[in-house]
């Protein structure tokens, strides 16, 4: 917090990952659990001091696996908890992540992006994750995945993480990138309310009754109750039935996994979270998400200022992907071009989106360094025929 | 070796893993690190016996990530390696694949997939793990995954994931199945010479010269030198130059990604391998790989006996992804049917390539069990409106 | 009659049988002849004790083909007749309902569809006797089948059957299922006139003048005269003239046999029930009809919520089939899914009906439980590509 | 038996009933049981007098039903039985055929077509029954029906009826017409052995051990054991499970009339005959069966003489329609005309098997006569833009 002393204490200026941090606290973070990872760190670091003040825990863990495994157990306790790390610590929890899939425990991931892959470029930018964030773990299911290209946002999406957490019972994958994390910006503190936050679905079920962890109620939602307290359950990683205990029963299975994979998938419109800018006369629509979509935005209002047709379609839901608001919004565009920092990860899905992928281009860059307004022009005229 | 006396040594009856076994040794496998878990675990078993009699190392390492450690050290030195594990213990590789991609270290590890995501089911069958297989790690780069449907081709596949290891200087994956991997069927083995093997290409700079480990021929290949041998070099997950020291030069970073993916994707046709069953005619076609193109065979099969106009393309790479194979193979195929034990991994995949995606549809089942041919018998049937 | 004494002596609570009941009672039935059959029987213990009570006959028969012969010879006395049945006694029935088409005598024909064939499931629910209804007794020519998804509609169409009946002097199928018939519901009574009611048409010929029982008027009806009563005429199911006396002559039987058919077929726009929802903009539209139409509108509503562009066109009346309806209403649709019952009896004239076939499947369910909002659903997301 | 004296026994010179007796004899018929109804009487009048001298029964019963109902248990004994009758009679029995199609019970149901609905022209001609055949009972399920338009093709056809009714473990119906029952024209008798006959497939299973009489062999027949024999099993018109006791499992009943269906469905191609003229370079080509398509082998045969490229297709098999077949050998005519004496039953078969429906017409007559080839002439004249 660097403007304690400013007459409006709401009126802050932050770097990314410490807005993250703000608004983790906003939505009542109890548990931090990590290990140090550039450009992540910074989250971690903020949170040992803030976390303890509030009555909330910090750990740093001995490795990213057991600080992914530490937030499962806490939640599983009736707590909101959240890690933060970058790709290889991203990678190394993937196991975890797949088993809070499984034992639908809310939790909240941070992956501030760099350059991959493996070590890649520890202090350069990227959004080679994005694929990852949805597939890294074995088996096929679904995953909700966020990200923001400005602190306002960051703080919204980050509170929202903790949101959809608890309302699916799943964990959320909070997707930032390095430009994001390390830039200071502006950031108006929402007060106390002024954002809704869901809180933890407990249990109405009464001690010395049996408590069925896996029955979902009548809108989809499985109340919990708080592990180590009243009830006795089992929690596991494998094919279980309401009580949560192992079954090899092929109809069980088949609907678990329709669970878990509807329970996020049917709600793809209200989990969508989007930007738009200029899009309703647009020739030619950009497409990006993340610190690209902060210069593609910087080129749109420069080409707008000239009377170009050009609009922004900014996602900060990117996964389940909003293909329908893609599909929509791009319906009478020209050209749509996706703007992101990786080989067109989100690209093929806009092309799978919309009809006539043969529309759909690609402005991407990814060597360490943040796609500028300059490069996407670039990229525009050549899609236009006029060559480099 | 189940026909250690029979006349003919050559004919042999065996599990898929150890099926894979027998040709990884025919490969020149010299050394094999693995953690046991369900069901890969009878290719260590069987290599724990048979590698130390044939001069090779086994070890059993200390956990799964260790064990992919394990074979990108031994590789380094220049004997060929091998790992094998299943969804959660490819899940923890992750990391360490990410870093062979990069170090470009040859090696194959096998993933005998089981029902996920999580602990799943772990006796029952899956194919969840397609997209994981190539989006796995963080960071954006390109993937070779094999797999195969019956045993003589299993044997061909592994042969293969060593030679396309050497050739490219990369992971290769070998993507096999629960039922595969369990079921006995008949191998003819083939004699040595029969397939024909790529060796470690090794430098011809001598010693005291100064060898660069990451500068491509004239052919795009990188020879290597034993590491520990005559040579000093670096070898590292950072982005590189061609003395393997980490460099943050942008056009560095741009060249070496690009080296990355385009050694592997713009070899894909060379890449691709795959069967195809009575396709000239046919009205549908039907995609798949691993156990299911078993049942999807032998639907095709039973079909065409009463004259129904029905096909097979079984793939075996999976990535990367033959699209322009599966494009010309269906360009006249009124309905596309990808036959696969998940949600529809290769299904995306096959809509992206074809021309008129809405041809293409989805046979699929994920409860643990093998999806029959009755299975996909009745899903055409909805598909040509024949309902349930 | 749940609610003799509640204040609102209109608002009932009821199973479909006796809504049936009471919209025959309100049409004006004066004779019920029947036999006992799982899921039907209550049509006819409900109307033994109101319908003498009311001045009419109850007779319960010794089977079922003497209940349908029963109710043949009441009509042409003069009085509204009905019987109700169930899929075995529907087969039986078919020599005497061909009478009643052949001989111009007005009645309806309740079935109560259960699951068969044969004596199949008692007291399961189906569809299957859509077509038997429309072909289920020999030779060619045509037939009025109505059917109904809530208990409102039960009484609206059951009103609507006497009504069509007397018109057309034809006998009227409806055709409604086990669902609907033991399902209760809310009904709320319509006053004495708020439905219009057909009353029999008498001949205004004299006692003593030659009446012409098959002589059509300038607007095709046939006036009738109370057999027994003051004209002597001859009633068969040979070809006969406007006397009613057997003729082999070719003119007349082609006359006679498109007579039969036309007064039905060129009134199937007037003839045409059905309920719309969410057509307007709909890509893709559900056709059900029965209580199968209740869970696609469950669907159809749950998905619209999440802006999924998808509805429901109920079709009431089944014969004739009201080809030019669905034709108009699914022009735009880019899938058509019908939902139903059976094999796909409606689907195959859905897909007759419209231009471009092959955008018509078919979501069914026959094993005895009614189709659920989620079989639509899956089957959808087979159709659709998603695959199971 | 008219040629009792003639030197070749074996050339006879029949009506189409009595060579439906000698095919029935031919193939081993045990028992007939039958109610007389002209146009079908002489086939039980015949049997009464040769089926005792061959030590088989025969039996008049008290009507309809009962005749169904008698053939149902002989064939339950193990003997290969028969019954035949016309419209009326056909839909009364249709209740009974039902339960054979349920319970499996190989039997020929004889329908010698007069002219309907109802009483209709007892000694008119008319293929009015072509949909109730196949619709005809309450339930979806899947029939099997032939027809022949000459002597020698109904005694063929009688046969085959007989072989696939064993085959398949289920009803056949022989669907003739007035005029081919009537008709006398020459006949060559087959030698014994000449056509193939498939004998009752009895059960290997011995005494005192469990009988499954509802357990398909891999070859998907069901062996059965004479009732009243060795082996105690129940036979319902229930949805049933292998042992034949009643049951309400909802995945059984699945199984089970899927099994009904399919059993003949998927052998449609097999269960197809037909006859082809002319076909390869026809523009025109007419579609028929029974007597009808003696009047189009006639128009066919005199314009060919003339240079008038009209093809005839003769479609014996009308259930399971062979929609493969139809479509094919339409593929490059121009006009498609359905050829028959109803309203085009199987004219709508044709629109729906074809591509491009606005191809196909009717020629028809059902005033009780034979069309004629100058019928067909005149209605080819109309389509082709001659006007009448």
């Amino acid at each position: 917090m660097n403007c304690e002393n400013s007459r409006d204490r709401r009126l802050l200026f932050l770097q990314g990952n410490e807005v993250c941090v703000e608004a983790a606290l906003y939505a009542g973070l109890g548990f931090f659990a990590g290990y140090p990872i550039t450009p992540s760190t910074e989250i971690g670091e903020q949170l040992s001091k803030r976390l303890p003040m509030l009555g909330g825990k910090f750990i740093q863990m001995e490795d990213e696996i057991a600080s992914m495994c530490a937030i499962i157990g806490a939640s599983l306790t009736g707590v909101k908890a959240m890690t933060a790390t970058s790709g290889p610590g991203f990678s190394l929890k993937q196991e975890a992540i797949g088993y809070a899939v499984m034992a639908e425990i809310p939790c909240v991931i941070v992956n501030v992006q760099r350059t991959g892959p493996s070590t890649g470029l520890p202090t350069g930018v990227g959004q080679g994750d994005v694929m990852q964030s949805r597939w890294g773990t074995h088996g096929d299911h679904a995953m909700i995945v966020l990200t923001a290209s400005n602190h306002q946002d960051v703080f919204a999406v980050t509170v929202e993480a903790f949101n959809l957490s608890e309302t699916f019972r799943t964990p959320v994958i909070l997707l930032f990138d390095e430009v994001i994390g390390h830039m200071r910006e502006k950031l108006v503190l929402p007060e106390q309310g002024e954002i809704p936050l869901v809180e933890r679905l407990k249990t109405s079920v009464k001690e010395g009754t049996n408590y069925h962890p896996y029955l979902p109620r009548e809108d989809g939602r499985l109340p919990m109750s708080d592990f180590g307290g009243v009830h006795r359950y089992n929690v596991t990683g494998l094919f279980h039935d309401m009580w949560g205990f192992p079954t090899t029963d092929p109809n069980t299975a088949y609907e678990l996994l329709h669970h878990l994979v509807d329970k996020i998938e049917s709600a793809s419109q209200r989990i969508a979270r989007y930007n738009e800018f200029f899009l309703d006369d647009a020739e030619s629509v950009l497409i990006s998400y993340g610190a690209s979509a902060r210069s593609a935005l910087h080129l749109v209002e420069s080409r707008r200022a000239v009377g170009e047709r050009l609009g922004l379609l900014e996602l900060q839901t990117l996964w389940p992907f909003p293909a329908a608001i893609v599909r929509e919004r791009c319906e009478h565009a020209k050209y749509i071009v996706v703007v992101e920092m990786n080989m067109g990860q989100i690209a093929q899905e806009v092309k799978k989106a919309v009809n006539d992928p043969d529309r759909v281009f690609l402005a991407n860059r990814f060597d360490g360094n943040l796609i500028t307004h300059r490069d996407i022009k670039n990229i525009l005229r050549v899609i236009r025929g006029g060559g480099m």
